[in-house]
């Protein structure tokens, strides 16, 4: 069901990574489950987490780490996401990294962990630590469309891509992989994303700019608003691009890196939710004239995750009352309904609060049918703009997450 | 699909209430679709209207009515919100009112105006004003059955009940009626209910109790989180049971009658969520161990609204990560989950944050299997609790949302 979602174009290797990938059974003994990246010395990383209150062990265990020390190496499980498995899940987290360590021969507090799927159950150990040593002899700078695969869960399809932009005259690569179908799988719980590039840019700027990037990316998307329990972003550069380490925000080669990852992130993220679960539709909602860029994200999201909106999208029903539901409990208290407009494409469906006079419900319709199309939401009252990505809610969305488990 | 609902019992009529209702084919022309209620002079009146930032012309006409005026009539409609109509929905608002108020030879500002159904039409006003005198003429204390049927939309069961309570040794009656599948149809979207009582009770302290009554029942209800552009909880009191006037907040007949009028409010809220559209889950969501109020219902909201829930409801998958992942995401940022418990009725899924040893996956069925269960979460950081009312999501609430209108 997956939108206008493209099939993997090239790939390019990314100069001090590698990649090894194994079948360890962890759920199902079909397909490979483990993916380990390796990075030379003097990587730089940053990476954001899931704001969740119920946050997984891997996820607190890969925070600390990278807080801690210079990475060496993640390793990525699917089909469980070790949450909710208290303490003996925080252990068995670090005996993975343990396990990594000793084979590349490296510090277990370089390794980060990042696990995806099923919630609330133990990892198995024994398997785990058996697949360990495939992925460790597959390491190979390639292994980018293995671990696209490795780290799927119900992804209808693996998601990476390459971009490559010049600094001071070199070739710098950014390559990033990501699975998903939008954090609407709660057993499968789990939005992963991981960038590498050969830039040589300082640790506390990375950090900084990954967390941009997610502002822009990853945090602009939503299936359902169901947030989940591992979450992850993380970028790892590797510096052997060998041009002059990048360190200063100001410096105008942070903002070509920023530009770089958020292109890459920001396809990542669209396809996830081209492959949301269920999804026939990918639509923009677009926010402008707010006040603040909270209170459009607010009325975004609010309409992007309506139940009643987004069966509406579904249906391709441009229907005007849903929208004003949505953007009348948005919680902006000073509202005025006789500013908004909205538009569908470049039909203007309502102006001034009420249905335009120009307005046909066949034109409305005919934008609803595309796959794809934008919600254009005008609050009339600043000039503040929010941009949001989202998918619809079919029979298919109940049927999966009804249906799927154990 | 409603779940457990019972036929209408026997309604009692209130002295000083009458009520006519009239098919004024306002979207159908095969049932009554207005309701007009006449009260007595000398009846006193409080209200609770939506916060949407986008209410309906007659909400803000009714509320302001209310603020100004003794009341004497209220006039319902189905079939059409008169939402998203700007200046002319007031204008037709006010029109009905002056309408009624010349038909009963009263004032203007003594007839509060409601409407139910497409939101984002004017409303067919030479139709409505058509169906007035009929509405006039069958003018009946007995008519609150065919009201609860004029003002139903897509409901599948009309819903109304009685409750009588002894004030100073005289017999109090109070009868209530509501419409709405849970707010979860924007086309129709209005959750409308109306109390009347024969109590003597002052305005301001009424006021007071219809608040503390909302809070406890049509404020503790959720379908899919879509709050209507027209909700309204009205309560008028006629009077004529005569006994002394209830005036102060700390008479304890005071208590007896906010008591009375959450039993009926209460019921007639858990069966909107009986017959929210699709359902076939009728639960309650209870969460215990809160350090406030608020943050238990922050919590109750996000599991009751999460689709991931939902469909788990539905599907009868006693899902614990599904449950984390809500619990995760609910904006308690020092949420400790390793104090977190979940109960199924009295099965304990998990304690301290990860499954029970005494837990079978069986036993948890057993329990979401049944219409009606209790899904309890300890949160174990305090001592407040609050409980919430809700329904599952089904093939049948795309099909209904996806497929209705126009």
């Amino acid at each position: 069901m997956a939108v206008n979602l493209p099939p993997l174009g090239e790939l390019h290797a990314v100069p001090g990574v590698s990649l090894g990938t194994a079948c360890a059974g962890i759920k199902r003994r079909t397909r490979d489950d483990l993916a380990l990246f390796a990075f030379e010395p003097d990587t730089t990383c940053g990476g954001v987490f899931t704001r969740s209150g119920f946050r997984a062990a891997p996820v607190f265990v890969a925070e600390q780490h990278l807080a801690q020390q210079t990475v060496r190496a993640f390793i990525v499980n699917s089909g469980n996401a070790n949450a909710a498995t208290g303490a003996r899940g925080v252990a068995d987290a670090r005996s993975c990294c343990r396990a990594v360590a000793s084979a590349l021969g490296i510090e277990e507090v370089s390794v980060l962990p990042f696990s995806t799927g099923v919630i609330g159950e133990p990892l198995p150990m024994e398997r785990f630590l058996g697949g360990i040593p495939r992925t460790v002899e597959l390491l190979r700078p390639d292994g980018w469309a293995a671990a696209a695969h490795a780290i799927m869960t119900t992804d209808t399809v693996p998601k990476a891509l390459s971009h490559v932009i010049p600094i001071d005259g070199r070739v710098v690569t950014f390559t990033g992989i990501a699975k998903g179908a939008g954090m609407i799988r709660p057993d499968m719980a789990t939005m992963l994303a991981f960038v590498a590039t050969d830039a040589v840019v300082a640790k506390p700027l990375l950090q900084s700019l990954v967390r941009r990037a997610a502002e822009r990316s990853f945090n602009r998307i939503t299936v359902d608003g169901d947030t989940s329990t591992n979450d992850a972003f993380v970028v790892a550069a590797t510096g052997k691009a060998g041009h002059q380490s990048i360190e200063a925000p100001d410096d105008p080669r942070a903002d070509a890196v920023l530009e770089a990852l958020c292109s890459v992130a920001e396809t990542l993220a669209q396809w996830i939710v081209r492959d949301a679960e269920g999804a026939t539709k990918f639509v923009t909602v677009r926010i402008e004239g707010g006040r603040s860029p909270g209170e459009c994200l607010q009325v975004a999201y609010t309409i992007a995750q309506s139940p009643l909106v987004k069966t509406a999208l579904f249906a391709s029903d441009p229907n005007w009352g849903r929208f004003c539901m949505a953007i009348g409990r948005a919680g902006i208290l000073d509202l005025a309904p006789e500013q908004v407009s909205l538009f569908l494409d470049d039909v203007c469906v309502a102006e001034r609060g009420k249905i335009a006079a120009s307005y046909t419900e066949a034109a409305g319709a005919r934008v609803m049918a595309q796959p794809e199309f934008t919600v254009r939401v005008n609050l009339g009252r600043g000039t503040a703009r929010e941009s949001i990505w989202t998918s619809d809610l079919s029979y298919d969305y109940v049927k999966i997450n009804a249906e799927y488990r154990t």
